[in-house]
């Protein structure tokens, strides 16, 4: 016996096949179970895992670079000037390039010529008013002002004298139309997207090759349409429409608008079928406690007579942020194996739950139980049992 | 009988082990099948997912902050004028700052000492085009122009009156040399990029501390050099080769570079093996059908007896776009413990795809699958069938 | 016989089950070993991958934009001069907006009144001194300097005439005290940073909506404090000594902060418990041996008669760079049968474990092994041992 064991180890027993030897048991409720949890889980697992969340593909997330080119010219009709004034790209989109957006002016507070000095501090801002010169202690900042005191007060505008570039802005808030008016709402803003799936070696831009030339250079972006859903030009009142903003809400104080653009490609098809989809979405809160709105300051300087002069624009205006998301999938072993072998391990799940039905819960376990397990003994009480476990499965 | 598997329940049994009892079955074929299925999925799950893949790590995505400094001095020699002009970075970068890019002018179209107000349109815009008053409907913008039509046909150049910057930009789009000419070959970008992997609390410079100072301040890229494929410092022409970019062709019309900086680090080893790798990639579509290029107007403003005017340049050029990517994975018992489990689980694929031979192809299946199989008969039709399965049972 | 079989095949045999024979050993050294690794499995499977790393949730990573606002105005006292200049926001922060980033000039060396033309190089170029004009030649730049060289040197100053914007910057390198002086670290900055997790349609912005408006109005961010930790507005001294920053080593030659916004969001509670968590760290190494801080030069541009000039100025000063991270988890079936499924494959492991011991390394391995495995003889050697094999088991 030793002899034949010995020869199975050496030669023969490696190409030899172990399989567990099975208690094919004939209850139809617990086999009912047995087979619905074997089903729920291999239909989880090739429908839902495997097929509809792609678990054979081997994924990637974009890696995008982005450039803006605004289109579009407002008139601005100031008071006592006769002929209207222009804003055109250069005076509207503040700093002319930025990376993944761009800010579009829509309302400007414009305060001219200012120069370095000492001038009364704006009346709207509540720290700095006065009314003796003890209100403006020297050396002191006006909080949310525009300088530091003097020390004295002016007593014609009851407001501190400050050091600061004079005139200093009087932002009274009082504006009710933005300065552009309904120009910008004719803006156009073209995207090129150029994106990369870097595992894949896949690039592609949101120009796309197929739709010829003349139309891409005249069309604008429309959600509807088959076409024009993939045009890379986007009327600004088009992305306020369908974000379900209203122009005059976001154009006087300002805001942020998403301009997301989506990459979804299953790069086991063919890469045509690779597009953007766009979709667009206020980013900030319009009825936010604290700084609604967007804004910020920036200045025209320029030397007159030796000094530095300079042209304060608190410009209010929307600020398209582009948010480029996307995953690519491809057919690859690794994942498809991985959940392969979670689900193979899932489906263990089904005999664990009837064991414990066979062994604990129905009325004859012990029955089942005496079958399912065959007892050895160990080493110590072994001489006794031997006999008895033998004898004890015989009477079964 | 009742009274010792009760004494088994509550003592023993706790510290007693089971184990599959197995068929063992000396079918070398199938035996061979059974190894092999084995020896594939072993080698796949230690060979591939564990070592190749290194399915024993956690892996972190970078975190990444780009500063850049240009360095180089161009001369435009313009018409008229004895001396050339020089163009510094203060001139060709623009804004001077951005996030994770960098913009350098190579070509400028400089239209000069424009203020507000009305004249012709440019006659390369075609919608500007007239002969008659008629054909410039007022209070309408010139499409793709520069301004708003007045109403009135300037005859004389057979362009639309428009209010707009005057006088109007020229596009005249016929040069057929880069503004700031070969010049800008000869520019350096030092990049300083500042990493980490935050869930491993690592943090690294491409700036590496390894080399000496001084080879760091004077050296230049080279990808073939082993020292120099490290240093931070980048020759445009060199950026501009390792893309297999032409200079001509994308300082005319402008474009978007891209700087890949790659950061594949092992945690496991030394962090000083943990170093960028540098790519270089033309991003946009040179040949693109719509908008080729890249450019953007930006203007110098300043007053002049009180009235506005400005320089406005149509800067072309070359966007470098920095694009930090990478990963770092460190030992963790979490992916590796994932990947064994995944990888045990599919050691079953080779029970599975013996049993269904010897259970249903070979020739012998009836007679293994008797033996694989111990009949248990359900309550019900228990009495009878007792018997003649404990007999069965025998004669085989 | 066949009949029986057959019928079950048909009908009865779908709604059977079968489980696996067990061989139950009765040891408890090996029996301790097998639940000992059960126990660490399963608590390893439950208390670490599930609980603790939330494996039962899909997660989702952040979608993330960025607006900033800073306030505070500087004095700058400079030579000569009666008044201190003042600094506003519209001076110090360059460019007025930028993505996910904003610049705050701490220290600033202004070159006033440039004109281009020709001039000599600053002295502090190495490469620019000359005793002969041989060391000037012409058509050559300056490396590291301000033009090219016109071929002259110039006596005087002993550097070589340059085509330049004139006259040249003088990069001495002697300051000590910033510029601005301390008054930067009064200055504040608001970050309005809008989120949303795609995949679970998640929208959240860092001003939080619980907070009274009043409150969020005037404060300022405080760690320590329950409440103004979730504040919006930073004060600059805050966020350096949050950093372990000092000022004057920043402020001087500038420097790249790290302003770490992180999202850690668990959806399968309310939406009020995710909040952000402020964190903040230097970026760039203070001691880098390759340019070292931070600066850039930008330019006010102006004409005077006919003639444009220009104000240089070197920008030192402090890169706040926002850094938006975050995940989310939210309740799914997918990763958490994943990982259920891993954890009953390496449940797997406490068998293969145990029976290596069983079969290979205890004394009386042979009995077990005999026990373990039924032989099934192949075909070929079958007709003699099938009795053999029979008798063999009956005699355990």
């Amino acid at each position: 016996m030793a002899c034949r064991r010995c020869c199975e180890s050496t030669s023969g027993a490696l190409f030899e096949y172990d399989t567990s030897k099975l208690i094919h048991i004939r209850n139809q409720k617990i086999g009912f179970i047995y087979r619905l949890v074997q089903l729920v889980v291999i239909v989880y697992i090739i429908g839902y895992v495997i097929v509809l969340e792609k678990g054979y593909q081997e994924t990637d997330t974009v890696l995008s670079s982005v450039t803006t080119k605004m289109k579009g010219v407002a008139l601005v009709q100031e008071e006592g000037q006769e002929t209207p004034n222009v804003w055109d790209v250069a005076d509207y989109v503040v700093p002319p390039e930025q990376t993944d957006a761009v800010f579009v002016t829509t309302n400007a507070l414009v305060t001219r010529n200012q120069t370095r000095g000492v001038c009364p501090e704006d009346y709207n801002v509540a720290a700095g008013r006065c009314t003796v010169d003890s209100d403006c202690p020297a050396d002191t900042p006006v909080p949310n002002g525009n300088g530091w005191r003097t020390g004295t007060c002016d007593l014609t505008t009851e407001t501190c004298l400050v050091y600061a570039w004079c005139p200093v802005e009087n932002d009274s808030n009082s504006d009710t139309v933005p300065s552009l008016g309904n120009y910008p709402l004719n803006f156009t803003l073209l995207i090129k997207n150029n994106i990369q799936f870097e595992k894949f070696g896949f690039y592609k831009s949101n120009i796309l090759n197929a739709t010829n030339s003349t139309f891409l250079q005249n069309c604008t972006y429309d959600s509807h349409d088959p076409l024009r859903r993939f045009c890379p030009i986007f009327r600004l009142d088009t992305m306020l429409e369908e974000a379900k903003v209203d122009y005059n809400d976001i154009a006087l104080k300002g805001g942020v608008m998403g301009i997301f653009i989506k990459w979804e490609c299953n790069l086991d098809y063919s890469s045509s079928n690779c597009r953007p989809q766009y979709e667009f979405k206020r980013l900030d809160n319009a009825n936010s406690s604290v700084a609604p709105g967007y804004s910020f300051r920036h200045a025209i300087n320029y030397v007159v007579d030796g000094v530095m002069h300079r042209q304060l624009t608190k410009a209010y205006g929307i600020r398209f942020q582009i948010l480029v998301s996307g995953e690519a999938g491809k057919f690859s072993v690794v994942p498809l194996f991985l959940n392969i072998g979670s689900g193979i391990a899932l489906l263990g799940i089904s005999t664990v739950l009837c064991d414990l039905l066979v062994l604990y819960v129905v009325k004859r376990r012990q029955y089942y139980r005496d079958n399912k397990y065959q007892m050895i003994e160990d080493e110590e009480s072994l001489l006794g049992f031997v006999e008895i476990k033998a004898s004890k499965k015989d009477e079964d």
